[in-house]
């Protein structure tokens, strides 16, 4: 018999599910689209049938992590989540109890991501780091001598919606200047717009609207040494570098750990965000901050993110 | 034979010291001015004869827990601090344990003020919260599910370092927009002279130097009706409220406790802190946060932060 947790990551588009072991290897695994259950009862019973196709004798399962956008860590629920098709609270941790007879353990995305890390990944060796997920949001998980900060109500490490403009763009929350406006996949399009509106350099994104802009465009762009690209790639660095800088004198982690999308546009983003953090950092922390990438592969770190919380 | 600890506050003009009892009971205090010693091993000796001189046979005392500036809490040191007339790193915990063989815990004034406010204070029912000093700089000590937030290095909280403007004033370490600059003593009166350039308004201000201001003057106009005095209130209170909303997303208090001289002005900087704390937290935070005042009697709120962590 092999032990082993499972790992599910509920994302907008795509859900996955993995069988895990203790030392992060992933014995199987199987997804499906988020938004082909009608309603969210047909979503956990398609979570349940999955488990289920996974699952043979040689196994011995006995614990259930979820990672999903604003999950509710103490109440096992996910809130009004923006990117899923179903409102309200949802029950997922109770209504998945009816299916199985384990503990199952709910967290939010990028806090799970920071228990992968630490189990499997990058932040081995840290007590304090922090993870910041660069996705179609920014997302983050703290950890402090060892355990991630959670907050009154579950809902710590938020720090997307951190303002750090006065009159700034507006997130999809509503706060102005918030910081996922301009540092994520989707803040890069907006600055890619608005560099175009900027500068008068020509550029292939002179052609592509908005709608038909990907991140990885952005990147080969750059390669290409095209201006806007370039020029967005550095604005982009230069807020992150500056907000990371402030992230320090808050929890005084020894790593930041950047990770997602965005964060594998590599040395276009990465370059001017270590040089503004280097910058903008304080005398007293400087040089005993590293930033430094994901150690877990992408094809798999969500669901290690949602295993490494079971194993805990 | 009574239970007792010491508590030392030292502070940029005076050092104080304290017989604490594990109720918070200031059995007797002395203080002494800080900038008395000649050198810090001088400094050492005063605290030490101060001890001795409050000390009688009746009471036992087992620890010793001291509340300085730029302390790092990991080393038992104090470091490059703006405040003292020493530099370099001062090591008061391996000096003073030459005259006392106890154990002796060092940490910085805000921590010591947020255990004081969690053994004595407003914050016995809280597990997560934060407190902001606003006195000549802006302090803060974090503390998340029942423990303080230290940091790799033990110089974590340092918010009043935050930089919030893009092209703003600058700190005493240099930052550009640093929040202290705006919210703190010194940050007041830096606000009063730069409203004395914005408006025309007659004003009691106009008449009184940068250095002969004081905070009382300040509130004391206010009441009095003074244009320039309410505009700077105004403007402080909708920086620091925007700014505590911003610091819930990171890890999302209970309670936010302020403390200090500024805090001391009551609604003049009360009131539109909250209105803009409220007006900028995240829906998803609204209502989950209260904003509150220290429960220590400012007169031995220091001694008792500073015997709280020699109690813990």
């Amino acid at each position: 018999m092999t032990d082993v947790v499972i790992g599910i990551d509920i994302g907008g588009t795509i859900t996955k599910i993995g069988i895990v072991e203790k030392n992060g290897n992933c014995i199987s695994k199987e997804s499906f689209r988020t938004k082909g259950a009608e309603n969210f009862d047909d979503f956990i019973k398609m979570i349940s049938d999955t488990v289920n196709n996974l699952l043979s004798k040689e196994i011995n399962f006995f614990s259930i992590g979820i990672g999903a956008p604003n999950a509710n860590i103490r109440k096992g629920t996910i809130e009004t989540p923006a990117n899923l098709n179903w409102n309200g609270k949802l029950e997922i941790v109770k209504k998945l109890k009816k299916y199985f007879k384990v503990p199952i353990i709910l967290s939010n995305d990028a806090n799970c991501a920071a228990m992968g890390e630490m189990l499997y990944g990058n932040a081995k060796k840290f007590k304090d780091f922090i993870l910041i997920t660069l996705g179609t949001g920014l997302g983050s998980g703290i950890v402090s001598n060892g355990k991630l900060i959670q907050g009154f109500d579950g809902f710590a490490g938020e720090l997307g919606h951190i303002s750090i403009f006065e009159d700034g763009r507006f997130t999809g929350l509503g706060v102005k200047g918030g910081l996922e406006a301009y540092v994520s996949a989707v803040g890069l399009k907006r600055t890619i717009m608005y560099m175009l509106s900027k500068y008068t350099d020509d550029s292939v994104f002179r052609k592509i609207s908005f709608n038909e802009l990907h991140g990885e465009d952005i990147t080969r762009a750059a390669e290409n040494n095209d201006p806007i690209a370039k020029y967005a790639y550095k604005y982009t660095g230069k807020i992150l570098g500056k907000s990371l800088a402030n992230f320090v004198s808050f929890s005084q982690p020894e790593a930041i750990i950047l990770t997602g999308g965005l964060a594998n546009s590599g040395k276009w983003i990465l370059e001017p965000t270590k040089k503004y953090f280097q910058k903008n950092i304080l005398p007293f922390y400087r040089n005993k901050v590293k930033i430094i990438e994901s150690g877990l592969e992408e094809k798999d770190a969500a669901i290690l993110g949602a295993a490494a919380i079971a194993w805990k």
